[in-house]
Order: structure tokens, then sequence, then C-alpha cells
């Protein structure tokens, strides 16, 4: 095990020392990524690392363990397709002597049948989610995962500046895309994903890139990330492909403000739900409240979503080393939307923007 | 709803009399999909549909509602990041009047926490998986889905094909696979996987596709599938670079009669561990039994891995319209390792195979 994976897993035994932990179980999902470097094959067949505070052992199906091997060191217990996992798991239950009516932290991430599959051989079992153990170190960015984060937003930012310049009447949202795609190819970096909106389409938080054509006078939504270095970026920019409409101009205004001031508001010991009514108040008070359902943001780290959220009325409180999305929006039906992203760190004075790139209006055509 | 979707519907709500099922609980996966065409985004956000024999109805984050809202016409209750889900959830379980003690299906491959959230809202609940409803229905496919099926195959046999004739010293596994990706690319298919595997890298069973290059008189093992009309292909083909050695000849020798006699045994009413059985027994008989560690076959789908499995021991018997892999291998540690596959559907009189390539050893360069 290399020092970073020790490190992290003697965190996690602190971690379960301080919540009463007995038994950790980590699904084929990004804790076991964080923890021990080791992204398995996720299929049906049920694997995971039991970590209780002296011992860590992966249940592992055997045609897996030979490529799995080459990247850690921690004991497989195998089992094969004709034997099934029950047999494998109750040895290392046997092996682990949990105390009576353990409490386990199971991976929220993790298929359900992998979890039930556990809790059905333990006696009397509680149970939690990694919020206090792994979930909550995982809040905390070290310095290697800045190094990535930092990285894979100045490819990110390569991307986007490319493809509002490339805009040209008659593009699909799918042609943005493929440019995106492929600068993204051409650092080595892979997709994490890609929604270009033109138009209306802007409108729909989660709109699925498509075959709408670019004419003049258009608002052109992009939102996109590449992963590098195991790391995903994320960022959000809007404009407009002709000459903005005063209604554009005043929308977007009102959305710089909002962001503007969610980033001000962005300080440790400041609460999530703190930042979350900066942005928040701003678009109320503004008259457009109904239209802005999401969070203002989300936690980004071997996840493009995980925690900390920021989010109304959210009493966590913000600490150095957390990194996180402020992306207030104003969405209208049948007209355009304008989101303004930016993923941060946050630093003893404020956030650190990871992006490079100018949030102003974006004009071209 | 289409007539694909509501016929559907209708054939749950049969499965779930027939096995007293008052609540199928169904996530973002494969199996919403199936059921209703919906593919929503998946993220940390609880989204599911339950269905009882009268109601079907979404909890659904308010900020997907809208796209979603352009795939289905069932009814949503919404609930925003400022709210959570819990609200949401109680009012449609209020709505959906359960019985005391219900029995729910729950979604095995749906996220832990989404599980324990709907049980945790529940009086008494009793669970199993989906494996008498939603999946006993996704075990025999329709014409719609053998035709993508069909079609699916047909491109990634263009693919594989123009893999082995492109085979030239020095490329990597990766250069490999990139021609693959290529070809998909260029039919509008999706990369489902591509394993690109030289030499020893072969006797590993899930191999990740590296930067080995290909030197003369090597094994070359692809196992790579596209997904095309929402369904994904699967193949296996093995050959040479250069000249055969006696020992790979006699191995694959082996493993075409193991999978010719498992491609004999699938007919309907035979059990599925008849079928691993018959190709075991050729493996196991000629002394290399110890290194087939993997199931003869599994299932496929709109998932890649699903039911049926052809697995040692088992009593699931064989339908008309069952769609598996048979896949037998021999793998040699630090030599080579030798797996043919075929997806095939079964029909009245045997299995149809979905692949047009013969499996003949591929001896190239």
């Amino acid at each position: 095990m290399t020092s970073l994976y020790s490190t992290r897993l003697s965190d996690l035994r602190k971690k379960m020392k301080d919540s009463n932990t007995d038994l950790v179980a980590v699904g084929p999902t990004s804790h076991l990524m964080w923890l021990t470097g080791l992204n398995p094959h996720g299929d049906e067949r049920p694997v995971m690392l039991l970590v209780t505070p002296k011992h860590a052992e992966f249940l592992m199906p055997a045609l897996n363990a030979d490529s799995n091997r080459q990247h850690t060191d921690l004991p497989f217990t195998t089992w094969t397709d004709a034997q099934g996992p029950h047999g494998a798991l109750e040895t290392i239950l046997e092996r682990l002597s949990l105390p009576s009516s353990p409490h386990v932290a199971l991976d929220e991430m993790m298929r359900s049948d992998f979890s039930f599959l556990l809790l059905s051989k333990l006696s009397d079992p509680t149970h939690s989610f990694m919020q206090e153990t792994i979930g909550a170190l995982r809040k905390v960015k070290d310095t290697s995962e800045y190094t990535a984060l930092k990285e894979t937003h100045r490819i990110n930012d390569i991307a986007l500046t490319r493809a509002f310049d490339g805009l040209q009447e008659g593009m699909t949202e799918q042609d943005v895309a493929d440019g995106i795609a492929a600068t993204y190819a051409e650092h080595d970096a892979q997709i994490e994903f890609i929604n270009v909106a033109f138009g209306a389409n802007g409108a729909f938080a989660h709109h699925h890139t498509g075959q709408t054509q670019l004419t003049r006078d258009m608002a052109v939504q992009i939102d996109c990330g590449c992963r590098y270095m195991s790391y995903p970026a994320d960022n959000t920019r809007c404009g407009w492909f002709g000459t903005p409409s005063e209604h554009y101009i005043e929308i977007f205004d009102i959305v710089e403000q909002a962001i503007s001031a969610a980033l001000a508001a962005a300080k440790p010991g400041a609460t999530s739900g703190a930042v979350d009514a900066a942005a928040r108040d701003i678009i109320n008070a503004a008259g457009y409240g109904e239209t802005f359902l999401a969070r203002t943001g989300h936690g980004l780290g071997l996840d493009l979503h995980e925690k900390p959220d920021i989010v109304s009325g959210s009493d966590v409180v913000l600490q150095p080393g957390n990194v996180f999305s402020i992306e207030p929006g104003i969405y209208l039906l049948g007209q355009f939307g304008i989101r303004l992203e930016e993923i941060v760190i946050l630093r003893e004075d404020g956030p650190e923007i990871l992006s490079s790139l100018s949030r102003e209006m974006i004009v071209r055509g």
C-alpha cells in the first residue's frame, strides 16, 4: 500500500472510533477508489472491502482476483460463480470477530443487494452510511487532489473557450458537444458530461444535448466537464449568438450578482445554508425565486456530486479544503436559462476558483 | 404511454399478483428503462417509480421533472433540494394505501440509500428483489429487443473483423481498442466495453486494455461490445499473431469443443446448470478445470449482464426467448488465455447465434 492509502486507512479508523463504528463496508464505488486506489470491475457479483479497527479484507469474485491483485495488497477472500458469495462472506465475518449488535457504515452508493447481503449475515446490526467516516474525510481535499482538480479544470477551460469561439449558425448542440469531446481527447482527458443547450433548451436544468440548430439571436448555455487524473471538472458559461436581448442582459446580471454574493459568503465557518441564501436572496428579490429550484451547489471530488452540498437551510459548516460548486441560475421556460458556475476550493481566507475563465457574458456571431 | 410500455406495466401487475407483491420500487436503472423507456439522470437525488396493482407514480427531483416529463405521462410527485425527498415520498405512500406489512420488490441495482429510505417509511415491510417481477419478465425477449440485439451484433462483428485484420507488429492493445471504438462511432454505436489482451494478459478474465505491444508469436484475445438501439453486444474471439504454437492450438481446440457442447445442450427445458456442465465437463476432462473459474455464461438484454446466468449447479430452466452468453475459457497464467463467446437467443429448437462471425482460430501476421 502506498503511504497515501495507508494514511487514508488510518484516518478512517480514527473516524470509526469517533463514531462508534464497528465495521465499514465499501462497495465498488468512488469510496473504494478514494480509500485504496482500486477501481474494481463493477457488476452484479458482490465485491466489497470490509474494514474493522484491526483488519481490512476484500470479498472478491475469483475471476477478478488476479487483475485486482496488481493494485492492492490487502487480503482477498474469493468466491467463484459456482460457489456464490455467501460462504466467503461468512468466512471473513468470522475472522473479524465483530461485537454483538455491530454498528455498520454502509456505502450508500453500493447496489442495494450488496448491502442487504451483508446485513443478513450480521446479528442484530445497526447501520448508517458513510457521512461520519469516509464521507467526512473526502470532504477535505489533500494536495494531490487539488493538483488533479486544478489540472482537469485547466483542460476544461480550453474546451469551453474553443466551443464558444467556434459557434456558427446552423451548428447543432451535438456538433458543439463533439468539438468539446475532441478537445478532451486531444488532452487525454475523458468525457465526464457535456450539456449544450441552445435557446429555450437552457431552461431545463438537465437538458440532453440534441439536434437543435443554432440560429441568430439565440441563447447558448454550455455546462461540461472532463475527467483527468481521475478527477472531474464542472463549469457552466452562458452567452448569446447575435445581439443579446435586453431581457437576457437583465437576467444575466441578476445571476452574476447571485454568484458573486455566494462567492463572497463562502468562508470557513459559514454554513452551507448561508452561502445558498446569499445567492437565493438576490434571485428571490428580483422575482425569479420560483425558477431556481436547484441547490446553489454540490461538493465535487472523485465524484462529480459529493458532499458538502450548498443547499437551503443546511447548517453544515464549511471548512478549509472543501471543494464545491456555486451555480445559481434563472430558468425561463420557453425562453432561455442562465446558470453561472464556479468550482471553488475553500481556503482560510475564502474561495479559490479553480477555473481561469472570465464569467462575463459571451457574445459571438 | 406507448403500447409497448403499457403492455409491460400490465405484465408486471400480473407478476405482482402471482408473487403476492404489494409494491414494486424501481430505481434509475435498466429496470426503469425497460418498464417505461425513461432513462433518468441518475445521481444522489432519490428518484424511483412506485408501482402498486392500481397506481404508478414517480418520486422525482423537481429540477429533473420537466426534462423527464417529455418521456413519460406517469404522475410525478416532486421535491426540491431544499425540501429533500421525505415529504414527497410520504405523500405518495399515503396515496398508495398499502396493506399492513407490505411486501416490496426492491430494485437490486438501486443505490442502497434509496432502498433504505423507502423501507424506513413503511410499516413492518418484507422485501425481495426483482427476480419474480421485472426480472422474470426481462428474461424473455420480445421482437423489438431481438431486432435491436441482432443489429448491435452486426455492427460488433464488423468491428471485431476489422480489429483482427488490422493487427500489426508494434501496435498496443490500446491502439486496437481505438480502432474498434472508431468503427463503433462510424456506425453511431456507443462503446459498451472493449478488452484487448495480448499474450499473457489474456489469462486475466477482466484484463484492462493497456500499453502492451504486439510482437510476433503472441496470442490475441478481443472481447468487446458496442451499444446500439439501447442494447449491448458482447463477443470474444481469439487468435495468434504469427505461427500459433502447438500448445495454443491444443487449448483452442478444447475451448471450441466446450462451447460447441454447451450450444448443443442449450434447449428449452434444459437447466442452466446442465448447459454449464456441458462446457465445464470438457475442460475438466482435459485437466484445465481449475483455470475456468467463471460461469459459462450470463444473460444479456438492456444490461450486459442480467438473468439467466449459465452457472454450475443452477436448476433454472431455460425458456424460449432467453438471451445469454456461452463463453467457456482456459486461462494459463503467464502464458495466454482463450475464451470463445457467443450470444444466443433460445428458440424452440435450440440456440440462434446472434453474431455471424466464424469461431475459427484467427491467424494473422
